[in-house]
């Protein structure tokens, strides 16, 4: 007779570890990153407080798996319709869209506290959560390269972080509105420069 | 006769304020922020808690505090050679050096995290750090618009975020080393533009 309780177990844990990625994110929404502590999570996902040190060393590691089994497969790709702007411009639109939504917004400024304080959430959440949406980037302004929409000397790599730093800055400081003008003027400023095209025109 | 004792109150006052925000800035080198208290600081300081919680709401704003008086008078302007690339890339340099060091990087960061998890915070380090900072930057290229260097339809704003804000992320995400040649790229970058200046030639 087969062993049953083998994917029993494998099953259990399998939904605490779902209940416990689900009330972290719920309740770093409701407390922020400061007042999130092990206990409550494991209040919120009917485990003990064991049950989570099991797996995660802190509070930061919980919300970096958590928030990445929320990713969707197949972000890692931009479109491309043969016009670089064009495309940068949708995606980018589309992200301001999600970092202005308060149930994306508050696990992951969470997360970015998490990660600008603690080395080793650091280096996770740059391996699985911006590294592959750089990546993303780096393709897309390649290909566009490769059609000759860019200058062959630019580093694919330093062009992403171009685009993607100043949005970035502005979502964490909070200094100006993250808005669909803005993403289209970064991505214009990026492509064109601040140089005068023609200077003698 | 004038009253001795105010003045005495006031010079002790102010000696404890030094002493608390020398204090935080040692200790969350030491400790971090997650394990930074206001305990912690009051006891390293020599003052009682409450004499931190009469000036401050939370630990985040004494960091902000504390770090503010550290930073220089006269910050606010960027050299003027009559060439922006080198003016960008001389300063960029000088601030990747201090944002190397351990000694600055430690409280920095720290205030970071402060930031991005606290709106009033937020609203502090924005107005009083990083506001200056970037103004500077936008006087600067303003100085380049007047003379040519930089087209007429740039917004200046717009245009200090995009070499601000790469260089921020880079030294957040500690993805790739903060160096000299990451400065000086990201200035020509910024200035030149992803397109080919000359496609025909």
């Amino acid at each position: 007779m087969p062993d049953k309780t083998a994917p029993d177990a494998a099953r259990r844990s399998q939904r605490s570890r779902q209940a416990i990625c689900e009330a972290a994110l719920s309740l770093v929404g409701e407390t922020g990153y400061d007042k999130l502590t092990i206990e409550g999570i494991a209040a919120r996902a009917g485990v003990g407080k064991q049950t989570i040190y099991r797996w995660w060393p802190s509070k930061g590691a919980v919300l970096l798996d958590a928030f990445t089994e929320t990713m969707e497969a197949g972000e890692g790709t931009l479109p491309d319709t043969g016009d670089l702007a064009t495309d940068l411009k949708a995606v980018l639109r589309a992200t301001v869209d999600e970092f202005n939504d308060p149930a994306f917004q508050a696990p992951y400024r969470a997360l970015y506290v998490a990660m600008v304080n603690d080395s080793e959430v650091s280096a996770g959440f740059t391996s699985k959560v911006m590294e592959p949406g750089t990546q993303a980037y780096v393709d897309r302004i390649r290909a566009a390269q490769d059609a000759g929409e860019v200058s062959e000397d630019i580093d694919p790599r330093l062009a992403a972080e171009l685009i993607l730093g100043p949005f970035a800055q502005r979502w964490l400081l909070r200094s100006q509105p993250l808005t669909h003008e803005f993403a289209d003027s970064l991505v214009d400023m990026a492509l064109t420069g601040l140089r005068p095209r023609n200077p003698r025109a």
